[in-house]
């Protein structure tokens, strides 16, 4: 019951016990197809260019930064979080100008404030994070495609900490480049990083396509600014799940089916069941932790479904409960970065552990472990508030 | 049977179906720690620094070179095989200044030629392929690091193709850096890349360690020349996957489970028992080829244990009789790259495939592929001589 990562699903864990096939086999190809396929149904999105990155969520966001940023380009960041700062190192690592705007963490950017941003740096690219799990809030970016249009930006969203448990619509909003993991509301392992690039974004690739010595056939272009990294390269990982079918990387198989399942289960779910699953078992979780006396952390208006911060209480140790909690009880929860290290948790209720058991589970523990903790807690304060929201 | 990825181990499989467990749960560092010392097996290393980096085997070896090579960094690539090239197109985004020397596809190095080689480039850094199964064959390296200690290199090896099933001895042969995948003779998914590296190759991390943003204490040093990828900088992967455990990515867990389970059936097997299994059942596979009346490619006193190169007969169609294997018969035999494309097929026996039942079985069915294909083939010559072969 972390920020995840989480349990997986039963199904994707079976799912990973198939026999591998060969990487050309046209099963295997025909599986790549297929998870394109679910992929754009899980982004909301027509984008031929769906795909999955062989490695975490982060070498989704470096393969996107790497492939989309040339050395030099302006490369605005919006942090409101330790994952903004993280799309900021790794955007000066690709040889970005890069600018930030912050916001203090447990508030969000207003559409006005990231306007004039954009309007002040005018940058080649805009990167940010979608949900935050550090602070478990949500920027939200209905309007920051348009934002972006209007001022000929790209934009990248990393969703990895929202993706099919909040409200994503690549199309609808307009992102350029949006990348996750499995690891959060997708139910699966942390190790593939399902991807989705338009046109605009695939245009950028084309330019900076340049296929590896060995490959190489004579009419193929030499680019003039090539990406940095051959592993995280779009252009050439676009290459291989495409038609042209090029050698790349060894697909992961076995994370390939993990994906796979991923997205069969959401699906067959439904993207907005799914959603409102998240939304239902996160408030239920949110109303328990006010029902046991404590403060929720950061803008609730603004709140991620999935993750919840709550104020460790003065007088606990925050880590000897957290402690408590998984040896007595074998539930893990989180607790922070930076600022909020030791000053909050975070407990999450994503994926598989979006459930009604298991926010009640969490909250009859954490009761036991915060008066033995010495804290004052009122006996069934958290679990009874807790159904009382499932009940309304 | 091709020249992997191959059929994954049904143990490594059913590791992979093993529920997670959290991120920094006592647990799972435990199983970290214990993939780092079997690991050592493995590698045949008292490395300290041995451990996974999370992607395919080309994420191990860009996260090599990424790491080690600082920008304009002389760098020498030997290539036999389209492996070389590839560790070349690497180096050269690292921002290397890149020196090769090649030899014809089918041959390999002397290493009276390796030390010409390094004596006149005086790189900072070697970067070989062990086995190239572009060709089938490997580069004898147990010269290799004493010659480039004498000229004050590093040593890099991909021995991705080789390890556990042909000799590979980091230590006796002197190796700063080497790495793998699962998906060769360690009978598992390709999606996690063991590596190894010397305390000289830490050294040289050490010198570019920088601590991310919203990680850093205020007594970390930013580097004077920071690695440029992030989730491929070995730095932070070890401090990850050491003592300070400071966050990087979310460590790909069934992953891990997999790459753990194949250095487990290795060690309990014994890596000399392992390497004579694939010798034994590569030299079958070798003389019932040979039974076929085919003639195997390349310089065969090379050649690696796992796969062999095998030149397709005159008047037959190389895609459609692989298409018959695995059509008719349900085996994956490969074809090569580049000048050998529609030359050779490559025809593996590793890993769990390095079987009895499965070379004679593959021969069984090649014979007559070749025969339905009009090539006058002994009937029964190519199971009869893979037999003899056990015989002796």
């Amino acid at each position: 019951m972390g920020p995840g990562p989480i349990n997986a699903d039963p199904r994707v864990l079976r799912a990973m016990s198939a026999q591998l096939v060969g990487q050309f086999d046209p099963a295997m190809t025909g599986y790549m197809n297929e998870t394109m396929a679910l992929y754009r149904g899980v982004f909301r999105t027509a984008n031929a260019a769906t795909m999955l990155v062989d490695g975490t969520s982060r070498a989704g966001i470096e393969a996107a930064l790497v492939s989309l940023i040339e050395p030099g380009d302006r490369v605005l960041v919006p942090i409101f979080g330790r994952f903004g700062h993280l799309l900021r190192e790794i955007a000066t690592r690709c040889g970005a100008d890069v600018h930030v705007r912050e916001v203090p963490w447990g508030t969000v950017f207003t559409a006005a404030a990231l306007e004039q941003a954009v309007a002040e740096t005018r940058p080649a690219l805009v990167a940010v994070v979608h949900g935050d799990t550090s602070t478990t809030l949500a920027q939200p970016l209905d309007e920051l495609g348009a934002i972006c249009a209007r001022h000929g930006a790209l934009l990248y969203a990393d969703v990895t900490g929202t993706l099919g448990g909040n409200d994503v619509d690549v199309d609808g909003w307009g992102l350029d480049a949006a990348t996750a993991g499995l690891q959060k509301c997708l139910g699966g392992p942390s190790g593939s990083a399902p991807i989705t690039l338009s046109t605009r974004a695939v245009a950028v690739l084309d330019a900076r396509r340049s296929i590896e010595a060995g490959l190489r056939d004579e009419g193929d272009r030499i680019a003039a600014s090539p990406i940095r990294s051959n592993y995280l390269d779009l252009a050439m990982i676009l290459d291989y799940w495409g038609e042209r079918r090029l050698n790349h990387h060894t697909e992961a198989g076995s994370m390939l089916y993990a994906a796979r399942e991923c997205a069969r289960i959401l699906l067959e779910e439904g993207l907005d069941a799914a959603v409102e699953r998240h939304r239902l078992h996160g408030a239920a979780m949110a109303a328990g932790l006010r029902g046991l006396g404590l403060t929720l952390f950061g803008d609730q208006s603004a709140r991620m479904t999935n993750v919840v911060g709550v104020e460790i209480p003065a007088g606990i140790d925050g880590d000897g409960a957290r402690a408590a909690m998984l040896t007595d009880f074998g539930i893990e929860i989180g607790t922070s970065f930076g600022p909020l290290h030791g000053r909050i948790w975070r407990i999450g209720t994503m994926g598989y552990n979006a459930r009604r058991d298991a926010v009640l589970t969490t909250l009859a523990a954490l009761e036991q472990v915060l008066r033995r903790g010495g804290h004052a807690v009122t006996a069934g304060g958290g679990v009874g508030a807790a159904l009382e929201a499932y009940a309304a």
